[in-house]
């Protein structure tokens, strides 16, 4: 069955303009004017454009003794309940264990996914299976690699571990990722603060300042600089970071950076909170800044120099977070922001006058399109491209709030927060997930997508 | 008569992908496989990209007593060879005179044009009849101003006039450009060196140091920043001005730099040369500066601080510039560049890794044709789009030399640089302007353009 | 008569150490253990320090229709009741007018002087006369030159001006100053707040934004450079006029800042006030800022990026200021502070560990006299140096509050501000002028000190 | 026996002035007009300077499978000739053995010092004994503690290692610093480098560019940070690292870097040299770098960025040096520059107007003697203390060269350069080491210097 968009204003990450979309089962078949279909879709008023991709992403993620509570079922409901037609999770193998063994536990976990979604490989060790293993990851359309920096005892890979691997990304065409904190640090810093007897939640972000952040981003860029290989940094939070991403791309380095929604809207006054339940939910690393980092991710995003807005969603309820009480390191780590990443973002950013809306869909959906090899198949408005189409209503509000999430867990973050500017429709690959502001989400629906290697810059 | 593209990879700033381009009279119609017409153009090697744009001319420009050598036939024939189907020259006003006068001044001049074509207005005094003109000049489709920093007794503003007129730039949604030296250090220089005897064509060079740039850009940037306008420096030669630029973006400020095609690839070196002609032919303003600020402008336009690549082609012949025998500062200011531009930057940026071919697009096209209000009527490859096409072939060399060159001027200032990278085929408005490498431009073939004014970001 | 200052710790900007100092006539002649003397000063608990030197007053000044209220008479007794020994003032002729006649005036003004002093000559005008009486100026001993950036139409002199006038220093070894805020910039910005209607005194910190004086400190380093000598920016208030300082020292440039001590620790929330006298009393330029600038102030200090703190005391009394009820514009600028300095920022700095007390007596005194050529005459206790001296008391507390103050005007803008730190003992060229927390100063007891031009660097 | 130095021009840190120094025994006991006693140093036409202190030698040090060729007696002999007159050297235990069994060992070495000297204590591994120890080792006066980031598998400590000795030093009193290298990069760079055959000198600068130096400097920085404890960097010599401690001086902290003689005036084009020879004798870590990088540094030392300039003095001959034919991993790091650093830095810097006398003394002398907790006793000329003295002679010059030098080793890296400005007398704790630019230093009448913890700042 073929579907049209009417009436609505197209807007990519490189232009806006009046046409309709006309779609042919899971593709994009034509752009233009007085198109027909079997259905119509109308989109007067409204914004046609690219569905988010958030590429950070950790469902029925196995961490910290138990599993992120939103799975690829719930997690992608969530998504496309808010514009978001893909997620790109983190597939995180074993210590010592092999990464296809690891594939295919996240391939049997995403069978229900709603949406389409791809993976990260995470490396948390080397060696010569790694490194043998590392071309048949990339053949699978896995072509991204992530590095703890933190976690200490975890998935922490030490500078050794990263200059190898960086290397071997580098020859096959594999973008390394980086989650940067100085791990040794912030495990003696830990260790510290609870023997003090600072064990509440806003323990968390003591033994994580900014400077620890900012040390490793440095250190990662250095390394993938030696490498000759470009760099992604996952959750960009503060200025110390941002700044070293800066200096790496002013020397001509393809380096990137991610700031978080909620890293852009929520700050460090969130932990002072005295309710131990409304801290610990928003405990998550790097944890929440203050307003001169949140103006500083603003201002990349405008400029260039920070690319992407994700949410590092790893969702765990109050009860799973309760596991800390009395040990702020035993909090899980993480919180929510699928569903909401693509509202806050309209309604903080360009409400506000700080994004242009082309910039909206490029930090959103086009620039990971892209950075991660998966471009115009997605992130795109053009003809052949998958139909993973937002229908954006810029005069619709509502008021975030826990009642009505799909998320599978029993609060929100950003609960309370009005945002104007919502998804009236959602397309994932020609199918209608959101029509008229209702949740349709087809369990199983998504596909997984594999994205191509880089190649020569 | 249609024609159609055929076997081709076309490039934007945007993607890269095979299809071929259906043009009919001026404009494309459409993009996909197996597309046919009247007439083939075979692409099959080659790469097929928007026609250049080059934002920064000075055709047959009444200056320093005469007037530059390339007028808009000549000028657009040698654009046009190169690949560039569109300038946007300077429209400029006597101090106290009307703007709209001016308008028909170059209007009468631009009429045997080869390519498309717009105008800047330059603010070179501030009064009632500006303020009440520049309406009608935004209306004309002329929608960006120019304000002199330098040239003391001639073109030069002062912050008092800069500020009145950004103002009314902010009011009517024009946007302002600056062309930064601090005119009253530069006069002072001038002087001083002469009365010690510099005044060879290197004293030019001596007169304007970086420093004297950076200062104007950054005067410029705070007086935007105080407008509530959005900003264009033109000729961005140095570090010192780039670092102020960024600086300004990284506060959340639209502040755009331009690096012209000499100063990314030649050097202060120049001014050495013992040939008194070889060095005068290079006096330009801003002249040319070290190897230090040539990675500085590079990786800028890398990083995505500085936007375009433009020439500021301003041709004098060795005639001309003999004036200024004896005395440097009567030496016309100007160099030739639009025939050399899209190659050199090729040879040198994608050729050497330091720009992909997407980048390549966006600095010589796509980003002047957004800043500039004429996106994607220009600058882009899409249905509906005017036909301004280059067929790039990447293979194709030459040396650069004066003797075969389409500009009216008897040097060249890339004499000798071997590229790599020349068009094939190049159409202006759906016209064939360059045949198999044969020029082929139609003097009066060129139209005006008009632009439209920015909306708010 | 001689005198002793026994049992006390001496402070220097170099070091720190126990022993006495020996004290004839106005000089200091010994130092070290087991002096005697006719006057023993017992200094036990305490710290023996050079006296302050405030190098940024305006006594007794014409400014804006009056004069301000503090004459050098109470004025000086000021200084000295916080420990400040020293003040040089700024002697401001006519534009116009003669820098020999203005030299009259002050010297006529400054006869009742309770401390010593000098004055530095305001460069209000260009023209021969001022190049030709330069030189007399430097052979009476007032090597530095003040310049005006703003106040548009009274004392600013524009660029060429300036340039000139740098450059004649620096064939003089005399060292420029500048009031660094883009005066044309200010002017406009005063007459657009004005005609919206906000005259009050908030209208004032509107109208002087931190860009604004960034970029009138930006431009004049690059003319100082230009014309190859040093520059001293006075009261550097914010981090754009800091960066742009720091910027110039990293190119090996001699460029000093000065903060004052109001801007050290008030911040621009005095100006929300609904008190009108209250916020007028707070209005001087550059206004107060917010706390990171604040920030950027301290560690510059620490930093050695900035070298001196002062007040630019000029003091006007409520009623002058409600001159400006209705129009913030002509509310005269300027505060008091010289009678705070001291303690002020031995609390909030040496107090809370943000400058050790070697930094304390670097940048209240040993900085000054160096860079505006008195030193070691002035900012030392060495032998042979005048006997400038301060005994400190680091536990003596006092809550700051206009009721008790030396000056003549009818507020305080630390009003009770608590310090801990205070004079116990204040010698004005050996003679005592504080007694035991007891101002004993002596009109016509200070003297002109005639400093000398720098040599080469 | 008395001596005086008379008719000089005493040069210290804080100031220039005409004056006689009188010397008891080992200490100054007088400065001031006509002074006399049983010897009488003429000093007409030269400067009065404190003895230089180089804090970062490495005499007869083991290292890489040999020691370094001066030993105590000659690397103090050589200081002496070159107008220093006391060192710091590393106390360099084993990884796992006791810091105080290293200090024995480096008593027993310096009994035939020619200078006083102190040590450094080196943290190489760490554990409860080193914690235990560290409060005896300050007591015993040796207050700081370096820092291995490279030398893997040998000296080099991880981050966990280094953060802990850090905050055992904030709670002790003591200096952290650091050897500022990537040391994991760095062993990875040169396995991967002698795997594809560039085994010869220049191999050891391809493998230690400044981005790998930088990281590090960056990392300790934020480690010290976290920690609350000053930090040291030993042989800044690069933009990178600068740039880092700059930064971190501008958030308020307390970081000092030391630009070493080797790195300011010699560059990495010495590696190119053909002679296998003439490269591995400049072959140290890091290596020298580009002239961008030197104008850094000396920007830095005017700027007060960066404070201290030393040597790193640890000399290998050219047979020992060779042990690394065919494989520069092997060539023992370390140059001399001990009799050289106070000409060569004169020369350069106070000749070519880049320094000013005061910071000459400043950066050779008085800065690390405040910063290592020695200050009077070292460092300056004032009563009381030590009487280490050069009598420097401006007009003086000499062309460097192996064949003349005190150093042990056969080659000089500044053979050739020619110096203005020699030290006349030199004389260590009162004692004449260098009377008329004759050397006549004493073996054995070198002693330890204690040095003081830090207090609190
Ligand atoms: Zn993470
Ligand atoms: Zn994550
Ligand atoms: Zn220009
Ligand atoms: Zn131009
Ligand atoms: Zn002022
Ligand atoms: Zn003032
Ligand atoms: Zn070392
Ligand atoms: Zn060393």
């Amino acid at each position: 069955m073929s579907k049209v968009i009417r009436n609505g204003t197209i807007v990519t990450a490189d232009r806006t303009w009046k046409a309709d979309v006309l779609v042919q089962h899971d593709k994009i078949i034509a752009i233009g004017h007085d198109l027909h279909a079997d259905h119509e879709i109308d989109a007067t008023g409204c914004y046609v454009m690219p569905g988010g991709i958030d590429p950070h992403t950790h469902l029925e993620m196995p961490f910290m003794g138990t599993y992120s509570s939103d799975d690829f079922e719930s997690g992608t409901r969530a998504a496309l309940s808010g514009g978001t037609t893909m997620v790109i999770d983190f597939c995180l193998g074993d210590p010592g264990g092999s990464l296809l063994d690891a594939i295919k536990r996240w391939d049997n976990k995403s069978t229900r996914a709603c949406c389409d979604y791809s993976f990260h490989m995470a490396i948390t060790w080397w060696g010569e299976q790694v490194f043998n293993e590392m071309p048949e990851v990339i053949e699978r359309g896995i072509t991204s690699f992530k590095h703890f920096m933190a976690y200490k005892g975890a998935l922490m890979v030490n500078d050794d571990e990263m200059y190898s691997s960086f290397q071997r990304c580098a020859e096959l065409g594999g973008l390394p990722m980086v989650h940067a904190e100085n791990g040794d640090v912030v495990a003696q810093m830990q260790a510290k603060l609870l023997a003090e007897g600072n064990n509440g939640p806003e323990g968390h972000a003591y033994s994580r300042p900014p400077e620890v952040e900012g040390e490793a981003t440095n250190r990662a860029i250095m390394i993938a600089d030696m490498a000759g290989v470009p760099l992604y940094v996952v959750h960009t939070s503060c200025e110390q970071s941002h700044e070293a991403i800066r200096r790496a791309r002013q020397k001509g380095m393809r380096v990137y950076g991610e700031p978080l929604i909620q890293h852009l809207v929520l700050d460090e006054g969130e932990y002072a909170n005295p309710d131990w339940d409304h801290a610990a939910r928003r405990v998550m690393s790097p944890p929440f800044r203050n307003k001169q980092h949140q103006d500083s991710l603003w201002a990349g995003l405008s400029a260039g120099s920070l690319q992407v807005v994700a949410t590092d969603h790893c969702a765990f309820t109050t009860e799973q977070k309760r596991t800390g009480v009395g040990d702020f390191t035993k909090i899980p780590n993480g919180t929510g922001g699928l569903e909401d990443r693509m509202p806050v973002l309209w309604t903080y950013g360009v409400g506000r006058g700080r994004l242009t809306m082309n910039e909206f869909v490029a930090v959103t959906s086009t620039n990971p399109a892209k950075i991660f090899g998966m471009y115009p198949k997605k992130g795109a408005i053009v003809e052949g491209a998958d139909a993973d189409i937002v229908v954006w209503d810029p005069e619709k509000k509502k008021t975030i709030t826990a009642k009505n999430q799909q998320s599978a867990i029993d609060y929100n973050v950003f609960e309370g927060i009005e945002v104007k500017g919502l998804p009236k429709y959602v397309l994932s690959r020609g199918e209608i997930a959101v029509d008229n502001f209702e949740v349709k989400a087809k369990p199983g629906h998504g596909e997984f997508v594999a994205r191509e290697a880089r190649g020569p810059v």
